[in-house]
């Protein structure tokens, strides 16, 4: 399985690497933290000089800034995703943030309340979107696409009361992969499960676990413990808090709350503490109620084949089936599956619940249809990456072990310890430029050559060319290393592959 | 100068390459047309076998779905554009899709209808970002920040009658760089304009040419003309409109519609055709109306060093100080800049206005300040890419000359041509994901060999592995390529080492 040293290079190796080092490691700077810039809330005046209208200038409640730390850190999670993406075939799509309203009603179930609309400015209702699963569908239905494997990395937004200490927030990012499309059986739904495990491998979170279920197992379940149809739907809600509550406040939510009768859910109880492999699958075939549902055999059914596909794939060990997973959306139809990190035993005494779901998705063969005039449908499978909690992971990391993240790419620093050097600096770095190489000088006239040879250490810039008066006399530039502190003449003529020579070499 | 090839690879280059290929060259199959996906509007059912509530299925007024082929070009000119904003040193930021409503507010001048407001649903009054500019300047003001050089990619949405033909959109991509700090006049500012010069060269869009001008010397030219300066803003509102509209047409808006005097805008009118190089900034020092003006003499003396640090880098041959120039947004305060690409002599006869800017700019050194509690200020100085444009210009001249792009980067497609060879092939390129091989196979239990052949052809997937019972009895593949139709036979557990290094040669 390709790790982030195979795919990104030293630098994310060792960026990551550092990650697994035992805590005491050596501390070389601070991450910048985003909580730290988040609290700086200040009262800005609108217009200096004129009336002065006080406010407090922040983002607005549950988003905020991602400084340059995060986006390094999240740009190299996220080519590690989409790399993964493009690895199993997906093309690329974008949708444009706003859907008309009517697009997002009855798609979220009792979720719907957290969509933003827009104003009614004059023209038609909007809302931003809630996920990038209900735009895809609209996308296949109003093209006609029958047959689609797409990713889509891109905000949405939520607005949710946003528990800013567990990392969410009301605008975040979502990678999806989904596959569109009337196929064999179970053959696209393993390629998610095997599009998860290589994803949380390769990320080095740690041991993780994928719970899957099916949508007609639970309906099944439902069906033979008794519960109305009515309230399939709302009781399918509070099963899916089961990853955060336990089992009694769940209980007591669908009987004192959704009216659900005692034994009704008792018999619920039963099931949803049944996990494990295959053989659980086959238990559930011989299970004297369950047995006695057609929905729930379909289910059982190809669950059984999914274990026989994703064994092939060799991810078996890493799949659990687990009669408690629901998954709260309203459009999933069949399969569903969420990615759990597992604990170590020191967190799993802390948090016995609360184990974070860091990948999720399912099989939805009835969304498209909901949008064609015809009603024709196109079944979908797909996955969403939770990137937001996984960002937020490898930054707790990375401050934890006082990781220090470069947020440039500069390569070489064009410094003079003589004033009056402004033109030859300029010329000089054109001609660095012009060449591709990454380099920068400082915007002075006159600037002190320590000035200059500290910004290079400050900002981890490895290589500094020099010019000033002897230089310029004899035809070179002094090309110097920071990390070594050595400097050799260079002809000026050669400068530019002598220095893409040292950088290929590095 | 690094060009597309350069910095991208063999893949760009000739994409971009066959661009510059004269028209008549083979056409190898249609770009898939956004225009025509727009225009599929249905009506749909929201839900099916209930009550019908018809709706006209399509994406919201003025904003489309990016369809997988314009990503591909889309991701390519990102890609070349990010990379030169590394190359000089800029770190990336990140800020939500809506600010506070206030912190738009008075940023934008006569455009500031234009804004999308987001609903109250209780809370804070939030509108969606109209540029990137503004928010930057927040977030400086915000965390304090009094030095940063950074680039962002990202949406914003702007509520313009859309003249969709003319390629503009309510929502579309920026790209911006910009350099905040105290610094010595004119280095940044130069280095803003190289970067354009670099970007534009790089994407090789034909010749262009960048315009300078300066705030202070239009607000000096518009004193020495006469102009009220309750009506400075108005007019240089009026003034920008000049790359769009003829002399006359803006000569009328400033008289009929603003109450300019006639013989005012006439002297107005003789300035705004000057245009030239450092020359006229030295003509225009000894004009005597002009001269007479402080504000107009600081602007000239910053465009004579402005110039003499473009021919330092040189790009002065690009650059014309042009005093039509004028921008339209409120917050520049001193130099301001416009690239256009330059029509070839056809176009220049059928549109001689209309010639589309492509990149503009300018410094704002009020702006962060009025953010401030205190009204510190933080001079910026920075650039805005006009990636839309750009795109639509490749995606248009690819569609003219019929190029084929590949949307998916599929390497190896795994195939059998025998029936029940299901689990051998989830086998095999289980294999080929783990060793990070991009690879593909059909959906189905017992596709046709032809069928798996006709869609590496479809898709342009240069190799297939080929796995059958007599293979599977000697212990071989077959590895066949899809342009020469060879096929070799390769030991089992050579597959991998041979398709990366048949991978690696191509």
């Amino acid at each position: 399985m390709p790790q982030l040293g195979l795919l990104h290079g030293r630098a994310w190796a060792s960026l990551l690497g550092k990650l697994l080092r035992p805590p005491g490691a050596v501390c070389i700077g601070a991450v910048h933290s985003h909580s730290q810039v988040a609290e700086a809330v200040l009262v800005s005046q609108l217009k200096p000089h004129q009336e002065k209208s006080n406010f407090i200038i922040k983002t607005p409640k549950g988003t905020r800034d991602l400084t340059p730390q995060q986006m390094v850190v999240r740009e190299k999670i996220l080519d590690l995703v989409v790399s993964c993406f493009k690895r199993h075939g997906a093309k690329g799509l974008d949708t444009p943030a706003f859907e008309l309203k009517e697009v997002l009603t009855e798609k979220y179930g009792e979720d719907s309340g957290l969509i933003y609309d827009l104003q009614d400015q004059g023209g038609e209702l909007l809302s931003l979107r809630y996920d990038l699963t209900v735009p895809f569908a609209r996308y296949l239905a109003m093209n006609k696409v029958k047959k689609m494997k797409r990713y889509h990395v891109g905000k949405v937004w939520r607005r949710e009361s946003p528990t800013v200490v567990q990392g969410r927030y009301r605008e975040f990012c979502q990678c999806d992969f989904d596959i569109a499309g009337q196929f064999d059986p179970m053959i696209p739904d393993a390629e998610c499960l095997k599009i998860m495990c290589e994803i949380l491998s390769g990320l080095q979170l740690g041991d993780f676990l994928i719970k899957v279920n099916d949508r007609r197992i639970l309906d099944g379940m439902f069906a033979v413990c008794g519960v109305p149809e009515s309230k399939f739907h709302t009781i399918c809600s509070s099963i899916d808090k089961l990853g955060k509550m336990s089992w009694k406040d769940v209980r007591h939510e669908m009987v004192a709350k959704k009216g659900l009768a005692p034994e009704v859910a008792d018999r619920i109880g039963d099931y949803v503490q049944c996990h494990g492999g295959v053989s659980l699958v086959e238990q559930m075939f011989q299970d004297p109620r369950l047995s006695q549902n057609k929905q729930a055999l379909e289910g059982l059914g190809d669950l059984k084949l999914l274990f026989e596909y994703v064994t092939l794939f060799g991810i078996a060990e890493k799949i659990s089936f687990d009669l408690s997973l629901a998954r709260g959306l309203d459009y999933y139809t069949g399969v569903v599956y969420e990615a759990v990190l597992l604990p170590t035993p020191a967190q799993a005494e802390e948090e016995p619940l609360n184990v974070g779901s860091v990948a999720a998705g399912g099989r939805y063969d009835g969304l498209v249809g909901m949008f064609d005039p015809k009603g024709h449908k196109v079944p979908c499978v797909g996955l969403s990456i939770g990137v937001e909690r996984i960002f937020s992971i490898v930054e707790q990391k990375m401050k934890t072990f006082g990781e220090k993240i470069r947020t440039t790419e500069t390569q070489v620093f064009v410094a003079s310890p003589q004033k009056n050097f402004l033109q030859e600096r300029l010329k000089l770095i054109a001609e660095l430029w012009d060449a591709g190489i990454k380099a920068e000088l400082l915007y002075k006239n006159n600037p002190k050559l320590l000035t200059q040879l500290h910004y290079c250490e400050n900002m981890g810039i490895p290589l500094v060319v020099i010019v000033g008066e002897q230089e310029l006399k004899e035809g070179v530039i002094k090309l110097r290393s920071v990390a070594s502190r050595e400097e050799v003449a260079i002809k000026r003529e050669n400068l530019v592959a002598e220095i893409q020579k040292r950088l290929s070499e590095s």
